[in-house]
C-alpha cells in the first residue's frame, strides 16, 4: 500500500530533498507518495523542520511519525499538538563524511600551494611544484571520530600525521601524542594543524600566542572545529608576522562572522560558513527514508525524542 | 671515507636540492661532501643537468658516475668527452605521487565548490553544501599506472570511480569499461573526468564536442594528461554552452600556454603550468643518494643510459 509523506520543511529544502528523498525511499523498498500538501487525515508521516509552516498536529490523525530534518529539536519538542513519535536527524554518514572531504581537500589546496594558480590566470607560467605529501607533516588535534576519519584519510595519501589528544589514544596510522608535552611535539612538528577538539573550558585558546610560536615559521591552520580554539589577536599577530603562511577557518566565536571581522578581508585567511560536516540531503534522506522503512515493517524507529529529557 | 659529489646543475636547482640531498645521502648512509665546487680530480659523483655550465668531463679523472637529475638525456649523451656512466632520473616515486595529489586535490576542490569561498571573502556567508562524495561519480580515462593510482585514492574517499581504457583491465575498487561501447558508458555516468591516456593516434581529441555531449550537464573536467586529448574549441563552445562546468587543465597542445590563449581569460577554465607531475627534489635525491650508495658498494647503478641506443 502506498504510504503518503508529507514534506513539510520550507520550499527551498524541498529543492534540495525532492530528488533524493524520493530515490532513497525507492532504494528502502518503500512504495510512498512523496508531497507539499496532503489532506492532514491522510498522511502518514511527516518530514519535518521546526521553522515549518506546520505548527499545528492536531488534524494529522493517521501520522505514524514525525521525522525532523534537523539535530536540534528544541523548537518543536515543546509543542503540545505534537502527539506522535518525534525523530532527530543523525546522520553521522554526511557529517563525517563531509568533515573528512573538507579536511582532505583544504589540506590539500595548501599544500599544493593551488592559490597561485587559482589567483593566477594572467597568463604567466608559474611553475612552482610544492614537495610530496611524504615530506608534508599534519598534526590532528583532536582524535574523536572526526579526527580520526581525516588523519586516516590524509595518512592514506601519503602524508605524516600525527594525531593528538588530551588523554593517551591510538588510532592505526597515525603517530599519537597526549598531553602538555606532547602538545608542545605535535606541534613543533606540523607544517599544517587541524583542529577538531570539542569546545571546553580546557580546549579554549588552544592555538595562542604561545602554541602558535611552536609552529615552524609558515606552517598553516585548519579550523573545523570550533571556533573559540583560537585566540583570535593572536592568529591575526602570527599572519601579520608571517609565523603562519594561511589560515582556513570554517568556525568562529560568532557566526555568521560579522562583515567587518578582519578575517574576511585578510589575504591569508579563508572563511567558510561553516559548511564543513553539515547534514547532507543524500544521506539525510537515507536516514529519514530508512526510519519510514522500519514504520512500515514494524521496527522501532530511529533516533527518537525522548520528550521528557528534551532531545 | 668521504665521498665527493659535484652539484653541477644551475644555482636556482642548487636552493631546490642542497637540503634535500644531503639528507637523503645522510639516510642513505653515505658519509658524502656534497658541493657546487671541487677541483676536477677530487671528484667522486656529478649531480647534473644538460643545462650545466659542466660541458667538458676529461678533467674528472676520478668520477664513478654522472647523475642526472632529469628524465631527459638527449643534450648529454652525445657529448663524446663523457666517458662514464651515465643514470638518467627515474622518479616513479614522486610522479605517481605528485600526479595523485594533484588530481585528489583539483577532485576535491571542483566538487566542494572551494572557489565561491577562495573567491567570495567579501563578507557574505554562502552556506552552500555539495553532495557528499559517494554522490559524486568521477570518470578516469587511462589506467595505466597513473590512472590507477589516482582512481583507487578517490575511490579511497569515498567516490564512485569507473575506469576506462581501450583494451579490457582490471583494478581493485574501480568499476572498469573499454571500448567504445564502454567509453559512451564512462562519460554518460560521469560528473567529474580526469584525462589520463597516453597521446597517441587514437586518443587525440578523445574530448570533441561528440563525446562532451555525453556528459550529464555542468560536468567538469581535469586534464593533467596531454594536451591533444582535448580539441581545445570543442571544449570552449561546451563551456560556452554550460554543458562543462569547469575544466582544469595541466597540458596543452603547446607550452607554456601563449598568453592570449582563450583558455587564461575564461571563467570556467584552470590552467596549471604542467606541473601536476613532475619530479620533486625529495625523490629525486633520494633516487641520486640510491645511486651513490649503489656505487659505493659495488652494488650495479640504478638506470644507466646505453649509450648506443640513446637512451
Amino acid at each position: 500500500m502506498t504510504v503518503n509523506v508529507l514534506f513539510a520543511a520550507s520550499a527551498e529544502r524541498w529543492e534540495d530533498y525532492e530528488t533524493t528523498l524520493k530515490s532513497a525511499l525507492e532504494q528502502a523498498g518503500v512504495d510512498a507518495d512523496l508531497r507539499t500538501e496532503f489532506p492532514p487525515e491522510e498522511v502518514d508521516y511527516i518530514v519535518y523542520a521546526p521553522s515549518s509552516w506546520l505548527q499545528d498536529f492536531t488534524p494529522y490523525t493517521r501520522c505514524k511519525a514525525v521525522l525532523n530534518l534537523w539535530a536540534g529539536v528544541e523548537n518543536v519538542v515543546g509543542n503540545a499538538t505534537l502527539t506522535q513519535p518525534l525523530c532527530r536527524m543523525v546522520d553521522d554518514e554526511g557529517l563525517t563524511q563531509s568533515m573528512m572531504e573538507w579536511v582532505v581537500g583544504h589540506t590539500l589546496r595548501l599544500h599544493l600551494g593551488m592559490d597561485l594558480h587559482i589567483h593566477g590566470q594572467d597568463g604567466k607560467w608559474r611553475k612552482y611544484a610544492p614537495p610530496v605529501s611524504q615530506d608534508r607533516p599534519v598534526t590532528i588535534l583532536g582524535l574523536g571520530a572526526l579526527g580520526q576519519a581525516c588523519g586516516q584519510a590524509l595518512a592514506g595519501l601519503g602524508f605524516p600525521v600525527t594525531g593528538w589528544s588530551r588523554t593517551e589514544k591510538e588510532v592505526e596510522g597515525l603517530t599519537c601524542l597526549h598531553g602538555d608535552d606532547g602538545l608542545v611535539r605535535a606541534l613543533e612538528g606540523a607544517q599544517i594543524v587541524v583542529l577538531l577538539l570539542p569546545h571546553t573550558p580546557q580546549t579554549e585558546n588552544t592555538l595562542n600566542a604561545e602554541t602558535l610560536a611552536l609552529l615552524p615559521k609558515g606552517a598553516m591552520i585548519l579550523n573545523p572545529g570550533r571556533g573559540a580554539l583560537i585566540e583570535d589577536t593572536a592568529l591575526l599577530a602570527a599572519l601579520e608576522s608571517g609565523q603562519i603562511a594561511h589560515a582556513v577557518l570554517d568556525t568562529f566565536r560568532k557566526e555568521p562572522l560579522p562583515v567587518m571581522h578582519p578575517y574576511w578581508a585578510h589575504e591569508k585567511v579563508t572563511v567558510t560558513p561553516h559548511i564543513a560536516a553539515t547534514t547532507r540531503p543524500e544521506t539525510a534522506s537515507r536516514v529519514i527514508a530508512e526510519n519510514i522503512r522500519r514504520g512500515e515493517a514494524g521496527e522501532p524507529l530511529l533516533h527518537v525524542v525522548e520528550r521528557g529529557a528534551g532531545y
